[in-house]
């Protein structure tokens, strides 16, 4: 310990949070105030990092659940010698800054995730100690422990109100994530004001009942208490941790700490002032002094740390080269060079598959190919792995007793488990795949869409796709999930209809490493389709000529996965009535509008009116591609409990409906 | 007890489950045979329900929430005497029966509510105990509990997974809903195999961290202990009781019984011969003994209950007849009957609101209102009051000191607040309304859809809607949720531009008795348009032209909430440059969709294909408006931290790029 307080440090911290929030009008600075002591015992004499390379994969991970509390992290990434320089503080939530308003994954080095939607901070960080006990199960050897670190949250009251917090604290608990370490921010605040009104849980005792150690009654003020809790913290390492920190909400504020009012709004000029006062900072807005500066920066001892750590992968790397190199190559992120082979060599036993099948069988057989030549596919599913056919021959569930898995039975926590994966695939070294039934993605909606807003390649695997699934009915039967996930930016979503199909989707997903993948199965059998080798190139596309027909179309039916085959027995029968038919298989309609115009044009013709689409989910997406001048059979209300077939039927997925709305459109659109 | 032993009575349960699934090949029958002697014990013994009136207000309410064991509940109704026969029973699973594949509220008598989606149906049980203790401390007077019952669940390991009962059951705790009782089935097994490998808490600690009285070890194969377990829960009113039954999977099932193999499931036709071996139940598929039948019958002892209650009713009524008269109209769900005064003065009130306000304030300026005439309203929001506004001056907050409240303080819990709400309006008596920020809606999602699906007057008040929140950024700004709301069958979205169409937003779902309504809300203030007697009408439309011009268009607007303004000023401009423009306001696409042709044609001439859309959202929605020919200004990619003018600014939400864009089009189309 410096001759410096640490109180004084922290003062940083406070000084620096506040002063953000008043020049933005806008903010949260209660939390980075509650927080500072704790923050500055972790960061400053636990947290093994190198801000000159935040990228070390040895490095600890450190989230921020409640994420509103940027300031506190974008402080420490500032005193700590990130590059995130005073200006960038000063541009705190403003346009294209380093600084938004809640930490975003790939905006500010030293980020680990993006946080804000409460809960799934902890979540991630559950993912990133479930990767690093798994990755250093894959690779670590004797006396060399080359993956080895701690992983470090802090979340709020709202993370623990939130359901997500139950799924993967219980998750890791089970898993006995020993270097998991979640600190609680217990300020007893929270919007609406003193929290004993809504959130009285015994804290402790719930997470005792997961298997974790808790350490309670910390005074997180008081940096000798924090001390001892991260030691004991760091002793049990077959039990994550939460150390229960009492906190006051804005600490140092004299009129305002402890109250909700210093929770989301800037503490005004005059409160910032008493609070200088009140803490003893005497600085101007922004200003460290120089030797509490020097008393943060932590490059020469980050330094040291990784090189440290260098040396020991070197030996690592002699003794087990192959080893250090599939570790290197899997840490990048990238694909083994011999990709393009496996690529090659998958395709062509897959073509052997001739029979109809579910494309989630289609999506199994896939996996079984590619899993034997990624390791870094990280498989799971919540709780469904014989519907969703997410295992292959090759999976082998991770557990305390053996780490070394491939594969998590995540129990019935769908949001859990796509927080857990955006964590792991954060952490790196994996890509992780996790299935579920269509509707059910609706429980773990939220962490999807973080998946795409962070880029994170992780893969969702969603059987049961449409009322096709039969008896289970409308709460099973999914009708609008797909458009919700198709309007989902940076998301790919597809839809195959046979196995060339569900192959291209898992190839071209794997190969995607700047956002998720979704794949929407069926449960039931669909016939295999016939493609030429052009066809089979423009699956990638995401839209393409399935079937082409002599000269102008009359009428083009688009359609995907288990409406392909009616779409084309409907060409047909429409042929034999004098119709020119054209059918579009539209898999992956994202991928589709990011073609060039003229090949857009080629597969749907802009002055071609005449156009029906044909899916089992809401009708309304699909008239971008059909326009006000074409038809839609879908489905627009919710299921019923039925044998798929008659289902089909009922619903009018029929060669009937088809026929008849396709002459009426042709009609409608030549007089 | 009579003379035929319990275990028998409980066997029809099981005999009618295994022969129902069998029969529909497809179906659940481990849960049913597992739960079948908890039930036997607490619905002939203790559950107070009248069959031959499935809908007395007093009724016990029973929910199952691991609802794919639908079967023991189709077994209880029809045991017990409800209008559920043995025809019903043998279309398990078939189109349009009585007994779909999972308990449809709305389809079968005695069903209180949709089970499947796991964990919901313990949240609307805790909704449903919420609402008892409520409406009991509205109207309940010494000596006269017009309300006065209990709520029981089932609930699996599924179901205790789950996150959402994290958040139901702490709530429920701090509520003290001591009326509440749950029975967990805790038989080991879920999809993937044996829990223990996923599934490790300390249950009964965990409920117990919650306020929960836990009565754990409970034999569920054995009546006294089962009895024993009733007693000791309806004892303590103060807390919520869980039981937790040790059950078997399967019980009876000599090959199957305790194993993963009887989940999901039909027996086959050896092993239930084998089992009715093993059970000494010598009767053939459906059949049910007339002794075992006849004890089993509960419409006499139902209708004594009833009576009863009846009694004490009319004398309540002769003391209390205002209060009577209310409870009876609220549990109608009628409103009340000087309704059309109450809007009209609602109208003429709102008018004097000229100056620009925020939706979301304009809809607390509505509550007020409302409030004060519609007792049955009770509001909440998932911590965040202050922002969504949801209280008004007579808001109270519920509390186990001041139950008779109108105000639930959810805390940081979006999907248990949905699904409460699910459970409050299911039981009835209230108009639950509740709020969070629209980008949370997608943490209750299903909840939302679970309401559309049961045709629950729920209110979601989702506020924050858009890129113009501003600062807090891309995590909390909606992009695709509106679509995913819109395209939600039985759901209508509002998302109304200033006071007036907030107005109609809110009166407008009071009286749709028939499913929900979602509001979409700005943060930021939106300026009043002008509109005549006519326009203000058709504003329930959901569509309607705010602008019109003289002649034929050359353009059409389309345009909501926050970006009416915009239209506006963008079409006055245009009509500088000498454009026709009519500018249309749609406030809720999905009642538009419902107007006869001829609305739509005159608000949308199908002739006229020079249209633009103009909505802070996804673009790809709004194609069913414009078609191919047409425009929309949307936004289909994250937001970006940053105050709110500059990202308006930044995605082309000004008047230069609607001018463009609109003159473009213009061209295009007449060229």
């Amino acid at each position: 310990m410096s001759t410096l307080q640490r109180r004084t440090l922290a003062n940083a911290i406070r000084a620096l949070s506040m002063d953000a929030v008043q020049q933005a009008n806008s903010g949260h600075p209660g939390a980075p105030m509650g927080m500072a002591d704790i923050a500055e015992v972790l960061w400053r004499d636990y947290l093994q990092h190198n801000p000159a390379n935040p990228h070390w994969p040895n490095r600890d991970r450190f989230v921020l659940s409640n994420g509103h509390g940027s300031m506190l992290l974008y402080s420490l990434l500032h005193l700590s010698g990130y590059p995130l320089t005073k200006e960038d503080l000063k541009q705190f939530r403003q346009l294209h800054s380093k600084t938004p308003g809640h930490p975003e994954y790939g905006y500010t080095e030293g980020v680990e995730t993006t946080t804000g939607p409460l809960g799934q901070g902890l979540a991630n960080a559950v993912g990133m100690a479930l990767a690093e006990k798994t990755l250093a199960a894959q690779f670590n050897r004797p006396g060399f422990d080359v993956v080895n670190h701690f992983t470090y949250a802090f979340v709020g009251d709202g993370c623990l109100m939130e359901g997500i917090s139950h799924e993967v604290c219980s998750l890791a608990g089970t898993q006995e994530l020993g270097k998991l370490i979640v600190f609680y921010d217990d300020n007893g605040i929270s919007i609406d004001g003193e929290i004993e009104g809504w959130f009285t849980d015994d804290t402790p005792t719930r997470f005792r009942s997961y298997n974790w150690q808790v350490i309670s009654d910390v005074d997180g003020h008081d940096a000798k208490a924090i001390i001892a809790a991260i030691e004991e913290a760091r002793r049990d390492t077959s039990r994550p941790t939460l150390v229960c920190c009492k906190t006051t909400i804005g600490f140092g504020s004299p009129n305002k700490a402890g109250s909700h009012d210093c929770h989301g709004a800037p503490l005004g000029q005059a409160e910032i002032q008493a609070t200088r006062q009140a803490l003893g900072w005497s600085h101007g807005p922004f200003e460290v002094p120089e030797d509490v500066s020097h008393a943060w920066n932590t490059i020469d001892k980050g330094q040291t740390l990784e090189a440290l750590w260098k040396q020991l992968f070197e030996s690592y790397q002699a003794k087990y080269p192959l080893l250090a190199e599939q570790f290197l190559r899997r840490i990048e992120g990238s694909l083994p060079e011999n990709w393009g082979e496996i690529k090659k060599e998958i395709f062509e036993q897959q073509a052997s598959v001739t029979d109809a099948a579910a494309t989630r069988k289609c999506s199994q057989n896939i996996l079984q190919l590619l899993g034997e030549k990624i390791p870094e596919l990280l498989g799971g599913s919540a709780d469904l792995a014989p519907s969703n056919l997410t295992m292959w021959k090759g999976s082998e569930a991770i557990s305390p007793a053996h780490p070394n898995g491939n594969y998590m039975h995540y129990g019935v926590r769908e949001f859990g488990m796509t927080a857990i994966m955006n964590g792991v695939a954060l952490y790196g070294g994996f890509i992780p795949y996790g299935g579920t039934f269509l509707m059910f993605m609706e429980y773990a909606r939220n962490a999807v869409r973080m998946s795409a807003l962070m880029n994170l390649r992780v893969i969702h695997v969603y059987t049961h796709d449409s009322i096709g699934l039969g008896e289970d009915g409308p709460t099973h039967q999914p009708v609008e999930q797909i458009t919700a996930l198709r309007v989902t930016p940076n998301l790919q979503t597809w839809r195959p209809c046979d196995q060339f199909e569900t192959t291209v989707a898992w190839l071209t997903a794997i190969e995607r490493d700047e956002g998720p993948s979704a794949f929407i199965l069926s449960r039931q059998n669909l016939p295999q389709q016939k493609r030429d080798s052009l066809q089979q190139q423009d699956i990638a596309k995401g839209g393409y000529i399935l079937k082409a027909c002599s000269g102008v179309p009359d009428l083009i039916l688009i359609a995907t996965g288990s409406e392909i085959a009616l779409a084309m027995d409907s060409a047909v029968n429409l042929e034999q009535k004098g119709y020119e038919v054209q059918v579009v298989s539209m898999p992956c309609a994202e991928r589709f509008a990011q073609q060039p115009k003229s090949y857009q044009e080629k597969v749907l013709p802009k002055d071609n009116r005449s156009r029906v689409a044909i899916e089992c989910g809401h009708s309304d997406y699909w008239y971008k591609f059909v326009g006000i001048d074409g038809a839609v059979i879908g489905i627009d209300r919710f299921g019923e409990s039925a044998p798929a077939g008659e289902l089909m039927t009922m619903f009018g997925f029929t060669q009937e409906k088809v026929v008849e709305t396709s002459i009426r459109i042709i009609q409608q659109n030549t007089h």
